[in-house]
């Protein structure tokens, strides 16, 4: 890649079961980010993506004129659970392109928002979609590992933990490793609260190139790393149902752009849309060793280690698909400035965002630094 | 722009009222790429890019999926009528910026897909959209210019008549002027053939980075200039009546790129929704002086030249929204490369597309040079 592209401040609601429009959220945390951007103005923003799984057309013209921005480039990006690091990533290429200069990168996303299930995967069995691969990974992963859905249950126990430190999080409850185990049982190997609920919710994130970003901000995070592969579209055909491939391969190329490793990582987002997507996405970024995920989320939840999930992952934040990618970003644009408050975790200088889609057929892998 | 891109081969299908899904029209349409680029394999690909206005998400990974490959970074692209080449022109950052090599940009769209229309601009009075907007525009075009219905209907003439030299145009009909003005009138200033028709078709043009180009061909097709702007979303903060500003602002910035004037462009795809878009058109681009447009335009038609929308333009060829950008560069790229048989413009070394979204609030502009 060729020119650095930093991100330099953002915007965010928070996220609940509003039934407010998608258009109004794009809206605010784009107001919230110019709010928190001293020095920005509207004509300073040269390009405009908006991530969201809405059906609303030309969204990002529509943003723009509600934001009293008239951008060059304008266009919205989805790819399911990821079209907000999908849209991030477009967002660095214009930068390291040259072909952009400050770009915003808005998501939103509603509790009811059409897009929330992919429809095109009709092998599933006799679970509804996405809780039918969860089952099944869950399943699976319990085999291999060995670990008990007690164990998993400390991954919703930790992040619900952490999201009463995140003020714009949908969760509000303590959720015990014992309210897990109790709570609906909705197959044989997932119960309700092994679930990030779809909720209403808006993020907003700024990139710009490093001149510009110097201008904008005295505490740029830089993207230093940036990983894709997309191994298919049905569940079938993603490698296995005890492996995540496309987080390895994302991985991969991640770390490599950044030239670091997962030891260099001090603070990271990953996607647990099901608890047990956390234990299997630690291992398949490196940050754990094989079959020994949930043993890592157990004992950072008895020790109160935070550095996982801190602003509550899906499961505690909520999860409005488009918004997602961007609000984990942004976590860990505010943990490596320092910004984080009651969340933050020290001397973080190294930070990772892994998010995902449908069944891990596809994931988005970052690196950023202070 | 830091790395040079180029076209580098393209795949379509015809252009028809055909019921298919749109996932099998963007299947294909890639498959007649791979058919046409030799030496290309699923392997080689590393990013897919869809446009479309169909609601089904995740169409990048089913394409993906469908055609057999395994790309890094996968996303669908939305900005209305102009999808198409605001997915070109994220393709062209992709490529430019060094995070991926070479680019696979589908488009498909159905003839009854749900985004055809924008909802979104309530301010439209008695006429339903779009037909609204071009009404204002031809009515105030007609003052501004002294131009006549009869004048505008040269337009639908010509593009017809190009069309017939296109196989896959949607039009298979000779449309003279006299049946222009006696088609169904649908506003006091648009009749039933000023207007392009939604249809349902696919276009997928490959993407490459000048060593991957030179892999793949011996006639690459140099993407030299590019140009966006997005005044607005509603047709009433657009710039006036008898304008389109967001053309000029694209013109300028593309130009400017390639190190071009329009005195240097061979041949032209511009957006003709309807007949008197292309006359604004020709103006705002700078291919004729301001009210002279719809000359140009009659006298392309007396004197039978085809520099101007050879396939047909969408009046033509049909307008199947997230292909057409797509479609309309390839009609470049193949003239460049003097493929274009019956419909060859002679001696093309310069070629410029224009496309747009929602009553010219947003523009983009290519430079395109063998």
């Amino acid at each position: 890649m060729l020119n650095r592209v930093a991100a330099v401040g953002f915007g965010s609601t928070s996220f609940s079961r509003e039934k407010s429009q998608t258009e109004q959220k794009l809206l605010e945390a784009t107001a919230d980010l110019f709010n928190n951007v001293a020095n920005l103005s509207q004509s300073d923003v040269d390009t405009v993506l908006v991530s969201s799984m809405d059906n609303t057309k030309y969204l990002s013209a529509i943003l723009s004129e509600s934001s009293g921005i008239s951008p060059r480039i304008s266009q919205s990006v989805e790819n399911m659970c990821s079209s907000g690091t999908s849209a991030i990533i477009s967002g660095v290429s214009y930068v390291a392109s040259g072909l952009a200069d400050i770009v915003l990168v808005v998501g939103a996303d509603r509790f009811d928002s059409p897009g929330r299930v992919l429809d095109w995967d009709v092998s599933r069995g006799r679970f509804s979609h996405p809780i039918y691969w969860a089952s099944l990974f869950a399943s699976a992963y319990k085999r291999e590992s060995g670990a008990t859905d007690e164990d998993l249950a400390a991954v919703p126990a930790k992040n619900h933990r952490h999201a009463k430190d995140n003020p714009d999080a949908y969760s509000k409850s303590n959720i015990t490793i014992q309210d897990v185990m109790d709570s609906k049982r909705l197959t044989d190997d997932i119960r309700l609260y092994d679930c990030s609920m779809p909720c209403t919710g808006a993020a907003a994130i700024l990139l710009a190139s490093e001149t510009a970003a110097k201008q904008l901000t005295d505490s740029p995070v830089w993207i230093s790393g940036i990983g894709q592969k997309n191994t298919s579209a049905r569940f079938a055909k993603s490698g296995g149902l005890a492996n995540m491939t496309s987080i390895t391969d994302a991985k991969q190329a991640a770390f490599s752009m950044a030239k670091k490793t997962p030891q260099d990582v001090d603070v990271t987002e990953l996607h647990d849309a099901f608890s047990v997507c956390e234990p299997m996405a630690l291992e398949a970024l490196g940050l754990a060793s094989k079959n020994c995920g949930y043993k890592m989320s157990k004992a950072m939840f008895d020790t109160h280690d935070n550095s996982v999930n801190p602003r509550g992952g899906l499961i505690g934040a909520g999860h409005p698909l488009g918004a997602t990618g961007i609000a984990q970003t942004i976590e860990i644009v505010s943990q490596l400035q320092g910004r984080s408050k009651k969340r933050q975790v020290q001397n973080a200088k190294t930070g990772l965002v892994h998010n995902m889609s449908a069944a891990a057929t596809s994931s988005t892998v970052l690196v950023l630094e202070s």
